[in-house]
């Protein structure tokens, strides 16, 4: 089998080596995997990554120089089951799942292994037990959207909202959609997406923003005078989305008094937070980066309804051959919202 | 009048100018007040702590060189009444209460402005609406510990555990003593109060923490572990209540997955969290500042009522004349929980 092996920062299309499912895992056939901004970042800092993940107690065995195959916003295609699997999916079954195996050397991500392919590669193997069956009539492409959907339906239940809030989403790249589009489904707001590109900004009015604000042109400390944050018992609600250095502490040095902040962006570099106004604020700051099952369940069938529109969200669909363009491209927030990798209709 | 003015990182009792009670405000006479950490710290870095709250937006006038009375956490008696203030005190009546004034400045800290003297002055203003009776009995050094077990109460309200927790106590001075009294008064453990000083760890034992651990014999990693925490649902809660530079890091680099950390130990120096270690464990981090009115009324309530046992706190009573050597002493956290500094019984 081919996959899209990511060495020393370069994607190629390369073969790599059959995954053979084991105790609990079955093998399935990719059918179309998103590019998540972690792969953008990864590429560039996977040993950050991996050391940040080590600093936490939670060490992968991943070793990048022997080669990773990212990927874990996948819907595949039951081929096969291993050993003391329950056989849930029969063959040909469409799935959607969250994107962790364990191995004899630990805990392993799908798509951040350098032992089993993700899903940028053409099979892979995965936790049976962390699978779930795609609707009828829901595209591969859009299935495939549920897992950043889950990050976003699980840094608003991490945020447990109550009462009248002002909501500001800071950044409307895919996390940002995502975080917006959980906000909706719920019947939250105000709502104000926060970015400097027209085309995110539009796709953030397009999932459900009640206001879009040009980060060149208004502060969020304007924004929050705006809506009366911190005020008349309106809590200040932010998500940081972006995931960059630096920039959740521009959202703590601009949020109101008693805001409670989200930061649903994964910085896989150094980045501090300054722990003298957080505290002289009183903030509340919540570090949102898995989902659960339930969420992630729950997520699916938000989409498969149409609670979740998810119509304007795929702006792109490569060939794996094709990946490196579209990591480029992705750079391009005026354009894209999310790039899916398909393998379906290949000869 | 007089006071114990600092200035210049000294504490000289002086003469100082004479309070008016302006709008809404009541003068009293000082009869005991409290030292706090705070205190202790601002001394040596009050230029900092000044520009920790420039940096959150909420600046105070004071110009340290002026001169600064500190004290706020004080016991007092009313003397007479400023002008549009509703009388609720005959004079002669015992209060304690919230330290905050407005002025045409702005917001003032009692205790932390160059124009209005704190309780290490014989003489006050204060904010009518922000003070309440001390019932009959109980005697003005317990009633003056009201302010820091509200910083307690709040902590732990801020905290809103739920089911089943492992609490553990980092800094068992003053203020973890007000935290775990907070807990218990509400039922709450195991809580496990973590210091090196053994005199510190036996006050948290007589304020009724579950165990105490020796800082320097097991990790704070070690305990988590030894109590399952993070494990069989049983959440991870953390107070710091230090409050020096990299503590709160330490306690987030010990913290299990998901743990909620409150941060009650007021920094007033640079002190910055690694947000990649934070997020990669999805931490709840909350800072935890000031306290409500009615968490005040309430925890006067619960010291009068002994709810909260208060009979061990004050480990000494000094004139305002020896206050420097009281802050000398309070270093040593082996013989000192709190010293309140003492007005009554001055021919």
């Amino acid at each position: 089998m081919h996959g899209v092996v990511m060495k020393d920062g370069q994607l190629t299309w390369s073969p790599v080596d059959e995954p053979t499912p084991a105790q609990g895992q079955v093998l399935v056939r990719t059918l179309t995997c998103g590019i998540c901004g972690t792969d953008l970042h990864a590429r560039e800092h996977i040993h950050e990554f991996l050391h940040g993940l080590e600093k936490t107690g939670t060490a992968l065995a991943t070793v990048p120089e022997n080669g990773v195959v990212f990927g874990h916003e996948f819907c595949a295609e039951i081929l096969d089951h291993g050993p003391g699997t329950e056989a849930r999916f029969k063959p040909g079954t469409r799935v959607v799942g969250l994107p962790f195996l364990t191995s004899t050397r630990g805990a392993e991500y799908v798509g951040y292994s350098d032992r089993y392919p993700g899903g940028f590669g053409e099979r892979m193997v995965l936790t049976e037990k962390l699978l779930f069956e795609v609707p009828n009539g829901l595209a591969a492409p859009q299935a495939a959207l549920t897992e950043p959907f889950s990050v976003g339906a699980h840094a608003v239940a991490r945020a447990n909202i109550q009462g009248e809030s002002v909501i500001v989403v800071v950044g409307c790249g895919p996390i940002g959609l995502a975080v917006i589009a959980a906000l909706k489904a719920r019947g939250l707001g105000p709502v104000i997406g926060v970015d400097f590109s027209p085309g995110r900004r539009r796709f953030a009015e397009a999932m459900g923003a009640d206001e879009v604000v040009d980060a060149a042109v208004e502060t969020q400390g304007s924004i929050w005078s705006r809506y009366g944050a911190g005020r008349r018992g309106r809590q200040g609600v932010v998500f940081e989305c972006v995931g960059r250095p630096g920039v959740a502490q521009g959202v703590i040095d601009e949020a109101p008094r008693n805001a409670l902040v989200v930061i649903v962006g994964n910085v896989l570099t150094d980045s501090v937070i300054d722990q003298v106004v957080a505290f002289n604020k009183e903030l509340d700051i919540r570090f949102s980066l898995n989902y659960s099952p339930a969420e992630f369940q729950q997520t699916l069938r938000d989409i498969a309804e149409g609670a979740i529109a998810t119509d304007n969200m795929i702006t792109g669909v490569v060939a794996p051959e094709d990946i490196n363009q579209a990591f480029d491209d992705l750079r391009d927030g005026e354009r894209h919202a999310k790039i899916v990798v398909s393998f379906e209709n290949r000869g």
